[in-house]
């Protein structure tokens, strides 16, 4: 697209053929991939009834038709939790559709802060971080203290109770007291690969 | 008291004689000490003019009079930041109050986390542990997973924007991912002092 | 484990299978119990089919592989309301894996204060105390103020309109008048039972 | 008024003068007495210039002008703290301006409930009942326990952090577990005492 | 009771075993009538099945055993519309179950303000007025201006978006400009009808 | 302006200097009147300095350079309370800037529900009608019974306690039950008049 | 009706039997069309099998009996996504049951701003604009900058995370930077219809 | 800094003499500049005092000892209106401490699109983008659909109301439909500074 950000049709809210449509009219277009996310069960099968060989990946929900770019470029993806697991495979998802490589590695929550510390080369080596957290939302604090990297940080609706479907780890992310923390959306693992695609691309320039 | 709390009196709101006058009953009473909190610059001259050798403590805005027991145990009282301060105070008044020893470390914010990892003699050195934090309230989140001592969490007002006066702190604790956390109302230093001095006795009983 | 709580599987958002194989890991870890907290049907079958003696808590929605261990100490729980059962349930059951005796007293809510008075005799034999409420979540308040032992408070989501799924028994429990209460995140009984075990361990000790 | 509740004037957000000519406007259209809430201390210095005989009740910041009616009936006032006392005057001032009888008994929080057990007789004595608490507003659930009359609640904005300036009183008493409490705006102890008046003439009639 | 209301069940969250438990029990004590609010079609038939002759208030979701009092007085309840009307029902089933008289008039909504008007006869002919009403929440304030009775104000969570599931009403209602309005929690119609009974009563010694 | 809108200067956060250098700016470019509105006392003085026959409101904070257009229709500003007052006076004044006719009524709140039907002429001789109410904003929803002439809401921040500044009345005009009620933002004098204005110059084109 | 908008009923929470009992009744009171908003399959089914030449609108889940009336004048509606059709729908249906004109232009969302000005012509010709937009809710923004003509801005609850149900965009337009953007409740688009069909009519006087 | 971002005094709430103090210290740690942020004029006095040669900005309230580092890249940074100048000053203000280069384009509100249209040469020359905006926060919405820089954005507590002191803005920008837009805390200049210097030095490496 003219902004730079692969095409992209957000399913939710969609029914498989306007799915398919809105695919097909991308491909058309000139889109290489064509993708889709937020896509459920019967948009996935959609597709592949449609396009026998899309790739659907389950975790990201995510479906992409006409081949994947080969990557360049490193984002480290954390995860405090396995529930996070979605959200950060929606993010891959995305650098897989930009053109960006990743590096994922999960259950690394704050409270075994030596799992923490034991991704440092980690960052040494990435282009950007992306981390994704519910709960306390505290992990992008501590990444961001550990590095000189771009944090990335996307807050998640898991837990329950006082983290309020997500208000809460989007509130500590937005006043972590590192800086180099930038936030989105709850749940947005689209939007932090995006923006995680544009940091690798600009050093690539 | 009857409930083992040292008696005290709670300035906010009160005039500097209203809080003379508590503190005269509370010494007719029988209480060593006798002692107020947010106690106001005025309110702490009026109460030196009735007791010359009584003692203020500035940071806390407490004042004592009658004389401190001698401390037992040893709490441990960690801060995020340097403007948790006046809250840090008032946690280790409350326990001087309460004849319980206390260990105060300041500004070990998640940001520098190997400033937290020192401190972990201190961690096995102490009875239980007081966690005071503003902004992203993330480091009893932390501290808990390098201890299974309590941790007792006091969020602070301290921080702007969605910090809000707090809240964002307090979310962050009660959604703490290490098990352990136990949560006070905004800036209570007091109430966490009276629970880690508890917990002390307790382990002394 | 190294903080000294008891392993545990948290069920919620895994699939049976995932679940089975957190408890078998466990196990070989060595944990005894091997235990996991919200569990649902499905899950308590699959968990029974691969070790028949294992032990399901249908009201704590609990299930422990490898016996529990003797308890030592007490720790009293009380609820205000019968709807408030699963979340103390939820408690006796992690008490139960940490190795830690309890006596549950139901449903005596502050709007029948005799039922409370009548609870004294176990609040003096108790080593901790925690009190789970929904609603009005007053509770707390009034037991702080009959015992010097902590009370851990468990606000529920249990009420409809202004409970706002917990919120109001949430911040009854922050601003409590009595001094030596402690607050856990909503319906969050595992975090109110860690932090129990550890004041009895650490009476013990 | 046609209403049956005494004509009031808010002095809120009016100039000394504004205030004085509300006054002497209902006090030409037949008021007796003419009576003003929120009156700070030049609205009261202004008046009692205009009228050297009104009475000006600094602790409810309220004036009354031309002379107050003989009490009937007996409403009981209870507050759960010290700062309550500003609210509960103005209850107080409302029910004298109303012609209604009023006990008062304050500092009855239910961090002592044996105090407010102490209150018994006086609760069988009245014909309604007032509360008035801040910070975690729990009285009123537990007078509601002990009486079949009319509880009328008001909260308070007293307290700090989670109190959040009256929202957490206020939940609580909307959410109180025993039936018959009966809430209105915080601070508004105007509004508690007409709804008390009433009550009192309903059962005069 | 001891505090002069009807004993009742709540039965949401209870199975219809439990809750014909909890009535058998009640009748067992001296009850009369027992009953239970929000009754599900399966506990319906559960307490039809038990007790052929009890009666069943489908609109109010409310079943009564052994038959109700004689109605003393009269208490008008209004609705702003016609999906408030489950809430009325369950005021008029509390006020049945207390022996207290009722005059339902539905629909009255301030955007129809001369419907409103024309209630002034049942507004004179009424002991106490209960009103009921969702979105907006401004019939109370409208009925409150007209008649010098104590007005019940039971917002409801009818509407949708920014009515935020009853907040908008609570708060209108709570911010009344017409004084004796008295404001339950959110639906709770049930306490809107034991508060109203108790007017009644005093009305009636 | 493009939009029609007369051109304005928003004198909030700005010095007196700044305010002056951009109504003389404004009048360079031809504005007739140049104005501005959240003029303050010192603001309002430097304007009548540069400009000795500048008009003042002193009620709407608002000042004219360069004279009034003749006025053409009329809109009904309606006022709850005396407070509401200096919102409304803004948009009397926008009006005015806009060159449209104004009649003001205040003091119609819905707790005299015949005083606001007192107003039907002058509903019938608008052409369209704004709405100015804090507290419990109920005005608009009965007015907008009355009319089928669009009504402007303003919420104002006038209230105490859970009015919340302005969010209780802004909550209830987004819920209003009569249709045609349209909102702006809480203390919104200026948007109200320029969208009045708009009403009218469409009535006239 | 009395204010001049079409008689309506609002199907949700109605059973089918009760929506067509209503549009019987306004049929028989002379409307024409009679109608009906929120609809579902159900409803719709049950209409039409009573008056089979009934019209329902399936995105708009809208039905009417007894004709549309010929339009006269021309509103524009906009969207920014695709997910906002039913909203605009909604106010398509109102406007055609007030026989009124509409003009509607989906996906003109404000990240594509070149399509967005792309309307102007449309802006030109309408009589009032309709603005319908979920997320951010920007677009109300951008477009009152284009046009002198009012703009009627629905905030629709698409989106997730921090959209929080339309609350983000509600505040947005609230707070839009350009004047003449007034506002309804969230997905109301009955309402937006109304209005927007009350400023066409009154051009059309 | 380890994390290479410079080293700040955050100036808030410590005294004049402890930020001369941690300026000092940073001096001696080689910090070159030395510089803080939140300045108010005491402080200000004191730093010039001390290091007369020091270099404040008032607009942006941060002060510099020690010189500034030559500037390389270029960060464009937008406001959308006046008000928004100091936030803006501080992000440049951090730039120029970080050695990187900024151009300022104030008062581009998405209320004259056209202004934000005629930035496009900028926002091709930019290596990053800032927004910085408060009342409706609409513009990085615009800005990210122009361009495929990424877009800091930066609420600001700008505007009343409905802009609830910065959240209207902060949920506008999280719920951005352009991808590419990566958010702040309110009002934070200083991390939106520092997360474009890096987005600039990953460029340049
Ligand atoms: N302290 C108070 N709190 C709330 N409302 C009050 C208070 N005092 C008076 N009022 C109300 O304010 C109205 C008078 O307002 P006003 O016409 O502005 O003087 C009275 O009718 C009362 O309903
Ligand atoms: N009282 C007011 N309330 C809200 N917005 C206003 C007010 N007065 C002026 N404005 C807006 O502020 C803009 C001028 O802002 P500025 O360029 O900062 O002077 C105008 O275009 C109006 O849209
Ligand atoms: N979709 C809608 N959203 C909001 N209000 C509506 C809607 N449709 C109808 N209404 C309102 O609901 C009223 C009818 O409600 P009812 O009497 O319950 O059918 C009408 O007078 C309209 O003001
Ligand atoms: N204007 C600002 N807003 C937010 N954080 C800041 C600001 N200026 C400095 N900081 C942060 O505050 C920390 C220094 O705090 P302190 O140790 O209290 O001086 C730095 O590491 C920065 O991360
Ligand atoms: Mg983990
Ligand atoms: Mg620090
Ligand atoms: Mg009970
Ligand atoms: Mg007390
Ligand atoms: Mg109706
Ligand atoms: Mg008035
Ligand atoms: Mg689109
Ligand atoms: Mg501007």
């Amino acid at each position: 697209g003219r902004t730079g950000t692969p095409e992209v049709v957000y399913a939710a809210g969609k029914t498989p053929t306007q799915t398919v449509a809105c695919l097909a009219a991308l491909l058309d277009g000139g889109a290489r991939p064509a993708w889709a996310t937020r896509v459920d069960d019967a948009t996935a099968s959609a597709i592949l009834e449609r396009w026998p060989d899309a790739v659907v990946d389950q975790e990201a929900r995510c479906a992409f038709v006409g081949g994947l770019p080969a990557p360049v470029g490193n984002v480290l993806v954390l995860t405090a939790g396995t529930s996070d697991g979605p959200v950060a495979a929606e993010v891959a998802a995305t650098l897989a559709a930009s053109g960006v490589g990743c590096t994922r590695v999960d259950d690394v929550g704050v409270a075994g802060v030596h799992r923490v510390l034991a991704v440092a080369p980690d960052l040494a080596a990435a282009d950007a971080v992306v981390v994704v957290a519910g709960m306390d939302g505290a992990l992008p604090s501590v990444v961001a203290g550990l590095t000189d990297r771009l944090v990335v940080a996307v807050p998640t609706s898991v837990g329950y109770g006082a983290a309020f479907e997500g208000l809460a780890a989007l509130l500590t992310m937005l006043t972590a007291c590192a800086p180099g923390v930038l936030v989105v959306n709850i749940d947005n693992g689209f939007g932090a690969g995006v923006a995680a695609a544009r940091i690798v691309r600009s050093a690539q320039r």
